[in-house]
């Protein structure tokens, strides 16, 4: 992957990069549609791991929009004191579609490219107003909960690609919004591609880049479901992955638990699973460099411990979801 | 003022910039409103003079978000040809915050800097989140009329200020957009700043850097009174101002109408009518550049009239607006 980077880095180490799954903050069945609850419970907990000596209590909104039904913006403004306050720990949040963009890509065909079909141009105008809207209402999630996000469009960053793989992706700006004490908020956006006009760059690809410019600590998957498992969860007897190894040739094995069977992750249930060996794949390759990858389940307690950090000393015993770390 | 800015220039000629301004597409006085019927007005012209062929019966849609109360799609999106369509004709749109954006820049003191300081960096997370909001707003009415609008925020750009004057602004995407035949709408927003660390980048400002980079055939502002007033245009007897010339050194004059008396714009006259002497100066050193711009109101004929161009011919004496041009 051919990368026209600036090469600025960033001031002080990244403590994590958050991906947020579309499935986890999204009503997967209802176009459009966030599943509040879910979106309050994650945003509050990102705020607990990041933003030192925080309570739901003392938070300090940075949302000022006027809410509904309302006229005027929110009264908490005038409860700012204008002291100096610490920055909260540096970490960047991409999340995914779900529920928005997917519908206006795969109807228009967007990641096939061709923008002179009046279907595709259409498209990526609709897919980008979907995924932008969605964009904005995490950011709005994480300021009420005083956590100082600043939306960035992968577009308007000016990232691309070729052939559908990442070729520029200037990170420079992502770089200064950490360094100047924000949380950039990206997501899987559509791009202009130089050979077949224009694609979907996803947030997987996204975090893959940015774990491999930034290094942070470790990475947290925050999805619907506890972490992989060795065949659609729905199934009975299907077993959780608690932790995979990645080698040095790139090739990952289950750790734990010793299975007695191979496990065999099959393109059926590739499909079924949305994409659980892609999923693996990917937190392989951000594993390999010696970044620890936490896969868990959005809005519950074990997510609170991924995102703490904790697990980078071992995963204790009660923690469910799948670690995959790099073994020399 | 110093530019770092990558050589990239567009294939094809920019026709227009419009300018958006705040106060015609949202409630002065009620925050963060929209005028809808104002906004759909405007998009409705730049429809009209921009995109070929078009009738608000053909139009193809562009923005397929689920519509208020409904669950489903809009049903037009399987009427799509998937014929190649002539491209629009260029232009860039750059809008304002009118009662977006302004209280929460105005309450924390954003444009005077100091991140430090919790409420100048909640009011800088919260100016964002509101101007991008409209933002959002403006590129669906825009697609809604079929014209491939794509949000562009400055500060995702990477564009940022050194004392509050430009300083980066790589207009490179804004060209790549252009050239891939969509429509950039950019605005006001907060930025970070070398100096004072943030500050707030003006419409305007961006609108005359645009101009000095892409060479635009003309310039129209569409505001919410009729053009430049000798005072303040609800005092009896003001005096629209038809023509300005902008001379070699930067003066300028009006032409037309021959007053009797000479116009002062007093100091006064700027701080009632919106900063009608900064609108002037500014409208002059695009001028300068040998553009045209016209100011006029958003939403009535002499828009429509602006907006397609036949001005550069000759004002007609039916036309209300202000017109200021280079006379060499």
């Amino acid at each position: 992957m051919e990368q026209k980077n600036k090469t600025v880095s960033p001031t002080k180490r990244l403590r994590c990069i958050v991906k947020l799954g579309g499935a986890a903050i999204t009503c997967k069945n209802k176009l459009e549609t966030i599943d509040e609850e879910n979106l309050k419970e994650v945003s509050s907990h990102l705020r607990q791991a990041f933003v030192p000596d925080s309570t739901s209590a003392n938070v300090l909104g940075m949302d000022w929009s006027k809410r509904q039904g309302q006229s005027e913006a929110p009264s908490f403004i005038n409860d700012f004191s204008d002291q100096p306050v610490a920055d909260s720990e540096s970490f960047v949040v991409v999340h995914g579609a779900g529920s928005f963009g997917h519908f206006q890509a795969s109807k228009s065909g967007v990641h096939k490219g061709g923008l002179s079909r009046p279907l595709v141009k259409a498209g990526f105008v609709a897919t980008r107003i979907s995924v932008t809207s969605l964009n904005l209402e995490i950011v709005k999630a994480l300021a009420r909960e005083g956590i100082p996000s600043i939306g960035m469009s992968p577009f308007s960053c000016g990232w691309s690609t070729c052939q559908r793989n990442m070729t520029e992706a200037d990170i420079s700006m992502v770089i200064k919004a950490i360094d100047t004490g924000f949380v950039p908020v990206l997501h899987g956006d559509a791009v202009l591609d130089t050979l077949q006009e224009c694609t979907i760059l996803s947030g997987d690809v996204i975090i893959r880049h940015l774990a491999a410019e930034l290094k942070p600590e470790f990475v947290v998957f925050l999805t619907d479901v506890l972490g992989v498992y060795d065949r659609p969860p729905v199934e009975s007897g299907a077993v959780l992955i608690r932790e995979i190894a990645v080698h040095e040739d790139g090739s990952w094995s289950v750790v734990k638990p010793k299975l007695e069977d191979t496990i065999e992750f099959t393109v059926a249930s590739h499909d079924t699973t949305g994409g659980m060996v892609t999923k693996i794949t990917e937190a392989a390759m951000i594993a390999k460099l010696g970044i620890d990858v936490y896969i868990t389940k959005a809005g519950t307690d074990h997510s609170v411990k991924a995102l703490s950090g904790i697990l980078k000393g071992g995963i204790p015993d009660d923690w469910l979801g799948t670690a995959i770390r790099y073994m020399r």
